[in-house]
């Protein structure tokens, strides 16, 4: 079968013709339908050498991804060959305190699995290929009506990690709160879609882009800023002088999150999501009182069922653009150019083939 | 009547002769009977000059105070002359949504009050004296049977603010889970005993000192020990490698913060309680995903509810030394000195007197 | 002034002249806009006698009141006659734990209280009237923009209790989910969109009306049904034979009860809002395990400020007819039979009048 | 290898001779440590007739388990043979959404289990025998240092149930509140425990028995009552006429529910634990506004993790009287005659043997 290689560190994806996969006892194979083209992808191919992550090329690109049953491994149950399935792709060891907690982003014990800390696409074999091999049927939720790969494909990450981050801050939202988004792109407009949907929140976006304002105001943003000197005062006064009840930064640069500390009320949570770089330096009196300062990582199994509910209904909806796996490389160049509104999906396949 | 006043920045406290207050419209005047010393009250003598705090000298000191209801203000209803009580020391404006929710430390609109972000013994006049004017009969709450305004006065920060840095952790201190106190002293050691009387988590406390960790084993720590170099990798032994859940820094200094963050399991708590004027440099990969870093400052009238209730029981219990209002200035000099196990108290009156 | 009267029990509201309050201490007085005519007055005028409840007649209709600050008490500040204010009802002694804890409704001493358990209309004189005293400034909510006293009348009990009986079940309606309202009435019809502004539940009205039907699919509803043999089953097959996550009934009568438990998932929440006069049997195997079988009642400050919030951004919209204080016997009358849509609210003043 | 079978419906247990399982793809064999014999075996042994219970008999008794890994089915990892384990009872399909979320007691869709709603000892073959064959390693739970087979096995019940009805109502038990735990036996006596572990709440115990009384104030009781007519008005006077947080009735019957409702707080926890057949009726007027009355059943894996975790630290500890497997036919009749203390334990092996 044709797969989208990440052969060697800093080199770009290449396609290639690997032999397809055969599911061992409990894992399952997968038909891709959809496998969204992410930006951490673009990490994968440029920056990162041997020895900084915990596992090397070569591997198959791919870790949002979706599509149908096709072969079970001995032992499976509970599947029927030709559903519709997403994939969690967050695979921790299964066993530990964290993993049992639908916690598998944050397992305990990573070394006890075939690619710590990673998972399909993530120095495992990912979606980017005809199949993709799941190690355990616990990774894989039945698509909702309504809802088929391609679409389903881009929300196992790009509306996933927005939605945990949301949701661990749900308390915090009630009616009369105030939610900043920092960067409405891709994960970004889905964090306000998330927000309006599961929140009566109010929901302020800040991007310096016009299309990127726009798109939060269709997804519901009730205030859209540019950033600049005055975007705090601009938060501060449209709250009443009070500030953000949750701050969620979908950039994280240093001068994002030293903005996005300075919009915050006491008590509130400030979120760093964005792969930015960036560092806030958190001390008593630097951050107003109580206010919580935290990464969150990706998202889990529960969280991807309530998502997919959400997409089903239309309440989520990520804006997608379909490549053949053959256009897989230009996806990514179109990506790396910034020429791809929304997310770019390669859908190897568009029905299922028993 | 007798006071302790700090008349300039920069200057130390001195005893002196000032009118004794009348209450106004809802106000309540407080006889006297325990007022704790703190080392931030060495801060007030030292280290601020004009212009860095909201509001400035002369003012009494002393912001833990207990003592008797003895002068109600026209209006005030609900309180007996003679019936003992404790002071809730934060004082906020009473009518923004944090003070309605209890939450007066962190009040919206601290510049509707006297003495913003301040109160009793900062800014306004406290409780080093014969008498307390307390502007509102809610800063008031009963001392529960077998409680005294002496043993209760330092409770009302000492313990208070461990109790509120415990309390907001409550849901990730569930049996099996670590706590980590850094730093057992006059707030530490009571952030043991408030760990050890409301959860059954595992408590792991780190002190330079012998003495202090002794204190820390009889208020009910699992595991003492000294910070050093491998402090990090016995947190992580005694953890079976995963790291805490909690870790509640007293100190608050830019080593002991990196120490806490890096012994935090993923998703604990890291809460800066200490002054100590560190810095925490949060990022998304410097810190353990989804690590909660903020500070808490003191606590509120229903946390002091509680705290009276535990140490009604015996479950928490400062330890106490007793001096005179003639004697505060030497108290303070023994504090500065290091010459105070425990808490000293100021003691302007040991019995109500009508 | 004039003021809709209950001069005695089993007996009709009458229009009389009353003498207008001159606020004490800390009273308010409030120039009243609206004031809604609700069921439970009825239940006051027919059906109640002496000693049934712990206050009598006579004094004047009204509970759900709103209008503007007319006159301050004697210390009482931070208001502004004209400023236009919502009234909180469930009026608590203001001094135990629940009313510190912002829960009049369940006052831990309401015979500290001048009408216990009771309040303006419902012991004390309500707001079918031109003026309303009201005991404490904390019982009033500023009106946010957009919000005028007759909309906001009915808000602060027909909006409030299924705000407060939604609110506390937040946990368990998580997108995916699935709530029952059943009677959508007065309050249900607001349960309804309450439910819609604050979750992604999917949401199944449950009423005989066609017309109570529709104006919960206008509210909200995914899916509207008949009572009748087959509901439950109706609804276990609409949440794909698991039951309701959380039923809110706004009947309560023994046939609703029943009906409710009856379509609950396993730790559901079933709760008792209507005044139906029904029972339900609750042990060990009679109910699913560990749903929560309780009632609510109203609700309190913070929550009618969140539901003014969702009101004031077009969420939650009471339909409302009009009456002058002249016509409010008839408004009731009309109530009586059935002739009233949504909520009869009557307007002794349309505007403020220093 | 011997088995205690229960093998028609309305018949005493007897002691046989089985076939020792071999377990298939995911199972694992257990040699047995220690069962619990427990009151709930003999209503199997009296009450129940066919059809009543979704399985049948013949099945070996015991669903209180502890013991040794022995033989691991194809596929199974993670587990050493001779590693000492506790077994989690509720064995649900393990997919579902509530399976998921470690609640398997509450398993959504019970018909896909072989022994729907039952499990090991519940209509499959349990642990009162020389092996138990599990049937997926998630059911096993590693004991911790300190805690034999013997000791574990009845905390798989006679504390996990209470561990469970405790840890739902944390929220309401802090410190300054009252629980009440009605019937200080077999479950009783360890809630009593797991309240004083975890919770800083002051705990009233309710028993007509002198020894269960005592062993009530042994495990932490803070006031013992015996029923009767004045025990609510001695419940509300130790409360300070408030009544309580928390009632956790461990009986279960018509008057104990009763009484359990005339003590509650407004706003309390009501929790069915025991199976005394009763019900309470639950109407808006009949039970204080807002109480919460629920039954729970039995505890998941997490919480016995938790449960192992306080009785490894001495916290938690069931009083244990140990049988061999050929007295289990005498433990169950000293039982049904009140004669055992504690628990009574069937001790198959005590060691391991390869």
């Amino acid at each position: 079968m044709k797969a989208l290689r990440l052969e060697a560190w800093k080199s770009p994806a290449v396609l290639r013709e690997v032999e397809r996969p055969d599911p061992g006892p409990g894992e399952v194979l997968v038909q891709v339908g959809g496998a969204g083209a992410c930006h951490s992808d673009l990490h994968l191919m440029h920056e990162f050498s041997e020895g900084q992550l915990p596992w090397s090329p070569p591997f198959t690109l791919g870790h949002e991804n979706a599509g149908w049953v096709h072969t079970l491994g001995p032992g499976v149950s509970g599947l029927d060959p030709g559903q519709p399935v997403a994939v969690v792709g967050a695979w921790g060891c299964g066993t530990c305190a964290r993993c049992r907690a639908d916690l598998e982003t944050y397992c305990d014990h990573p070394e006890r699995t075939s690619a710590p800390g990673g998972g399909g696409g993530l120095g495992l074999d990912g979606g980017m290929a005809e199949f993709l091999l799941v190690p355990d049927a616990r990774h894989l939720v039945a698509l909702p009506d309504g809802l088929d790969p391609v679409r389903a494909a881009p929300l196992t990450d790009a509306a996933l990690t927005p939605y945990h981050a949301v949701r661990r801050s749900w308390g915090k939202l009630t009616p009369g709160s105030t939610a900043v988004v920092i960067g409405a792109g891709g994960l970004g407009h889905l964090g306000v879609q998330v927000l309006r949907a599961t929140t009566a929140a109010r929901i302020i976006a800040v991007d310096p882009r016009d299309t990127a304002r726009a798109l939060a105001e269709r997804g519901g943003a009730d205030l859209v800023l540019a950033p600049g000197d005055d975007v705090v005062d601009q938060v501060r006064e449209a709250t009443g002088g009070l500030g953000a009840d949750v701050v969620l930064d979908f950039v994280g640069a240093d001068d994002t999150l030293r903005a996005g500390a300075a919009m915050c009320r006491q008590m509130a949570d400030l979120t760093i999501v964005g792969l930015g770089g960036g560092a806030l330096p958190v001390s008593f009196f630097g951050v107003p009182y109580e206010v919580s300062v935290q990464s969150t990582y990706w998202g889990n199994r529960r969280e991807l069922v309530e998502v997919l509910q959400l997409a089903a209904r239309g309440l989520v909806d990520a804006e997608v653009r379909v490549f053949g796996l053959d256009e897989a490389v230009t996806a990514y160049e179109l990506l790396e150019v910034g020429a791809i509104d929304g997310r770019a999906v390669v859908s190897p396949s568009t029905e299922y083939r028993p």
